[in-house]
């Protein structure tokens, strides 16, 4: 089975590196920036890289790609006549709904793209910051679409297990894009506007704990990729925002009116919540 | 140099076995809780505990308060006239303003009150948590008073190394209440708010990645303890929670005008500020 990773980034590259470790030989990679595939190749995670690879894609049972959102499509279009007959492409992109329509209206009848996301990742970019590690035990998601052949989940259900994931669940891009919007765009945004909201000038690292360097550490936030998965889930995340300034109020209330009582349930809710995490 | 500390719970507790292996012999332990006290002696944190305590408390050349806000005037109003000449009382306590005034109004002139505020904790609660392995790096903070020896301030700094911590930061009881309602008790808020705004009833831990975990670990969260220091510190803390949703609203406005620009911008200032942490 010949794989093939388009975009050797943090993700892309650790998709990789798992893929190796897990004994996976036949992995191809394909990248614009040379170095990166020299890096690749070095480490022994790919097999051969390529910065076109339009030979290689010809030959690929299943293409991951690690590329941003806006990259998908155009990948498709540009590739539509070299994919292997029975070909699965699979990506990682964290928003679903908006372009898989799109993405499904110019794919060849023969390919099945397995939409994949992997709840896992890291601050950082480019494959210096690959790591298998950030995949064990972590979540994936499927989300499924009308076209999808059962074994070609299967077969994608498989190679995620390999990679190191402990739990995949399947589910519409729809409800993937809502529930992304509140368990992962949601946190980013909180975490920046945290940071965001320290004022300038103040010796703050002398004053932090555990939790506001926890809290903040995906401040360090990939600005091309996430105005991307931002505004490509608009409406989901605005829903989430604005049910969180909900429950941020009714705390700001209970301590403008000094109710110990009100405050306390809202604590105890929170634990409970958490606990059952 | 005879240390007794006082409330053996998940900070107490952790501070007895700092010491001991930091080389500390003469630990001694006061708690209401028998059990507490019997595991404290049982895996060799304290030398002798105590329920009562006041014979070992004239003895204590150091007492370390590791008790709630609201309990340390009732100490030193019980204990006034127990304490040794000289003795240096030390506290663990989250907000410093609302209390240090009316301690230092009741503390005999012989006793030199320095105010700590160790940066590090857990969520859980209780001796069974504790740990010395959360203090290893971690920041103190020394609120200094007037009435401060500068060589107790010493002592205490000492044994603020011996524990573990690396870090120290002598400031003004205001500007720690400043500075702790942006740097703890906000992202309490936030994490409390952002898991009490999840809808009930959905499969959330399905979804999540180590953002949603990361930003809700305290919202497991000791209601009791947290409920004084939010409305102990009111005004820095409805400060920092306005300032927050400034930031917030305008991350929002982003999204709803989709300015992707101005999105990236906010994004490149929160990574810039991470990074600089």
């Amino acid at each position: 089975m010949k794989i093939v990773i388009v975009g050797l980034g943090v993700i892309g590259g650790s998709y990789a590196m798992a893929l190796k470790n897990a004994g996976y030989e036949e992995v191809y990679g394909i990248d614009t920036n040379i170095e990166t595939l020299k890096k690749a190749k070095e480490i022994g995670i790919i097999k051969e890289g390529y910065v076109e690879g339009k030979e290689v894609i010809k030959e690929a049972d299943i293409i991951i790609l690690g590329i941003y959102p806006n990259l998908i499509k155009r990948f498709i279009e540009d590739n539509k006549h070299n994919f292997k007959d029975g070909a699965i492409i699979n990506d990682v992109t964290g928003i679903k709904e908006l372009f898989i329509d799109e993405v499904l209206s110019i794919l060849p009848e023969n390919i099945d793209f397995v939409f994949g996301h992997p709840m896992a990742g890291r601050e950082k970019k480019g494959i210096e910051y690959a790591s298998d590690e950030v995949f064990k035990g972590a979540n994936y998601l499927i989300t499924i679409t009308e076209k999808n052949k059962e074994s070609n989940i299967e077969i994608i259900e498989k190679i995620v297990y390999d990679l190191g994931f402990s739990h995949i669940k399947v589910i519409t891009p729809k409800y993937h894009d809502e529930m992304i919007g509140f368990t992962s765009q949601l946190p980013h945004a909180l975490a920046v506007a945290l940071i965001n909201s320290d004022e300038e000038g103040r010796d703050t690292g002398s004053f932090i704990g555990d939790s506001y360097r926890d809290l903040t550490r995906i401040a360090n936030i990939n600005e091309g990729l996430w105005s991307q998965l931002f505004l490509g889930n608009k409406n989901n995340l605005l829903k989430s925002m604005k049910a969180f300034e909900v429950e941020f109020n009714k705390i700001l209330k209970c301590i403008e009116d000094e109710d110990k009582e009100a405050l306390e349930k809202l604590f105890i809710k929170s634990s409970k919540r958490r606990e059952k995490l």
